[in-house]
């Protein structure tokens, strides 16, 4: 007597769960040092000293009643003043606090966003790979997923297919760069491309298709590339946004939606996001958070370690033959199986104490997705084992 | 192109928050010591200094990356097993880690829990008064409200309205005491024959009819009373928690689901509870908050202040002829419209000033909602408004 789809949802473990505790389990038999676990996204910089500054001095300074009571649902007014002050200033356009949600984090943003657009017969599109949880929760909205299978050369999108997928029902693409699992950033080109197509298909369809992009690796971005602010290319565009990976807090959860007044319909759309959010019990985003995070607008992480990381993982894997992605953005860089099956890669390399998730669960088999918000130490110690598994598929050295 | 039903959820402004406007703008008319607010349910007692001290001293001792790190998606381990080890101290029953699921405050408590038990034609029964959003919840699950009128004499509930309205199709009946908004708690007695109707409406129709406890208010009692452990009542009982009240930190979302053993299907719906989360975005409770409430497990709040307000004000208004509800629990109480038009009565209330919610969104028409956790010298400058009122409807002042 209970619900089929959400117990299966609750009781599914996640690949990356298993491999987890799997690794806390050889750990204890071959020794922590021995366990090259690459498959959790959790950030391995700590969050800047002044989040806990800031923490203490909000203590100090604001009425408990104030700092931990009830805000509006779509946030407090200091907040939602300067997250909006601070989006007008990177981006030169006009964003008013009352374009901005904050929600428990970028995943109740992009459920928010999906129930409020969730139409009957809506259609999802999900250009792969993809984060492995959109189904998931696309699915509960009861819209259809429509997946535009991946560009498996470049990383950008295959527009011949995107432009066959999209129909009447369309009312999303979801945008999702910097990209996990891939790490690549859609270019402007990319991007312009996207919204010219979309655009055309609204106009086609007498509806806008939105793009919703869901950024939270936004700022995590290498070789002095930048991530696109997208409604300026394509003006119905709604962001979800996340403080996880920028401060390094993702169990603190805290993030917003972005409505700005260039989206179509943006004031409705707005309010079915605040409704659809309201119906499953958010009441308000976390308070104090909202003020650490609003009081920090001017905070970046440090990225040297993720950048010197994912430069040695690049360079050290390529040089024992196998193909890697090379990720300009994000914590995660994929590896193509040399025989196409990700799944039995993995496998081989889990023998070999390497954990990895294989990106069938992202749309994009033949791949696996490395994690590189992990220690430079566990790198240097895992190369051995790497040369060991590219042997084991007879890969080539290159110079 | 977005769902109607969110929407209309997104923009309609509740009254409480018209109210509260109204209030803000009437200050600056009248002066804010002039205007009576009594609508809203903000705990108005700061949060004990211990939350302070462990947010600093958690601070200080824990890793940051830990600190503010995911946490599993039912709370970390040290937080389940406080939790627990508290619940099994208080109640003398067995309550394990495993059936403790943390959520961000009671709100998405109750929405997953709906969500995990709305099948196909499910009933949830609501009994008057109750929490006007349940209806908003339970109606996004696509389950069927179905409402047993109030006793507007005790309080308690109207077994034989309860009884015609149980079916097969009856999921589960929604037990909020201490109620918000009477203040009443259900007696043991009350308790103990809901539990046999259910019981026996179980074995009748071959299932089990869970009822659902959202006690928020739990601790939030007076006169030496005490709220019972409803499971060691009822078994199929899943209890909703929230630290809001008990810790004055509404804003910062932490609360938690427990499926005890003795719960039918116990494991089954767990899972079906953690799916429903993880479907609408649920990643994890804020994991420094769960830290901050497993080390606090003893903390009490300071109950003076509700529980002079609750004197003060249900004494003062029942002297001026008013008939009132003696609150027992929470931080309200109701009074009854004279001339039983709550709507006329809180209009009327409102042009002397008086901010009161009528309670018709609560199931319960012809009395108003007076929030005590106020400041006791409001409600001493307000008591010359309300003998206005009284005389307004002619009222007689008791002895």
């Amino acid at each position: 007597m209970v619900v089929e789809k959400f117990h299966q949802m609750g009781v599914a473990k996640s690949r990356i769960r298993v491999l987890f505790e799997y690794g806390m389990a050889q750990a204890k038999i071959v020794g922590k040092e021995n366990v090259f676990d690459f498959s959790i996204g959790n950030p391995s910089v700590p969050a800047p000293a002044k989040v806990a500054d800031t923490v203490r001095e909000l203590l100090e300074t604001v009425d408990p009643i104030t700092l931990h009571g009830y805000t509006p649902a779509g946030g407090c007014a200091e907040a939602r003043e300067s997250i909006a002050a601070d989006l007008c200033k990177r981006t030169g356009t006009k964003i008013r606090p009352e374009n901005i949600f904050f929600t428990c984090g970028a995943a109740p943003a992009m459920t928010s966003v999906m129930n409020a657009l969730a139409v009957d017969g809506a259609e999802f599109v999900l250009l792969a790979p993809y984060f492995s949880e959109y189904p998931a929760y696309a699915k509960s909205t009861g819209a259809t997923c429509v997946v535009v299978p991946p560009d498996t050369e470049n990383f950008q999108i295959r527009f011949d297919e995107l432009e066959k997928r999209i129909t009447k029902n369309t009312q999303m693409v979801i945008v999702n760069s910097p990209n996990n699992p891939s790490g690549v950033i859609y270019s402007v080109e990319t991007l312009q491309k996207l919204g010219e197509i979309l655009t055309r298909k609204g106009e086609e369809f007498g509806h806008p298709i939105y793009i919703v992009s869901d950024e939270p690796y936004r700022e995590l971005v290498y070789d002095g590339l930048d991530s696109a602010y997208i409604p300026a290319i394509y003006p119905n565009t709604i962001i979800c946004y996340s403080y996880s990976k920028i401060l390094s807090m993702p169990g603190e959860r805290i993030g917003y939606v972005c409505v700005p007044d260039c989206c179509a319909d943006s004031e409705a759309v707005y309010a079915a996001i605040a409704g659809a959010a309201r119906a499953v019990g958010h009441v308000c985003a976390p308070s104090m958070w909202q003020l650490v995070v609003a009081r920090n607008t001017e905070l970046r992480p440090d990225l040297k370690t993720y950048d010197a990381n994912r430069i040695t993982l690049y360079t050290e894997l390529t040089k024992m033959g196998f193909r890697c992605v090379k990720p300009q953005g994000a914590f995660y860089m994929m590896v193509e199986a040399p025989d196409g099956d990700s799944m039995a890669f993995s496998d081989r390399a889990k023998a070999l104490n390497i954990l990895t998730v294989p990106c069938d669960g992202f749309g994009c088999p033949g791949f696996t997705r490395f994690s590189t918000c992990v220690s430079p130490a566990m790198i240097q110690r895992s190369l051995p084992a790497f040369r060991k598994l590219a042997e084991s598929y007879g890969l080539k050295a290159q110079a």
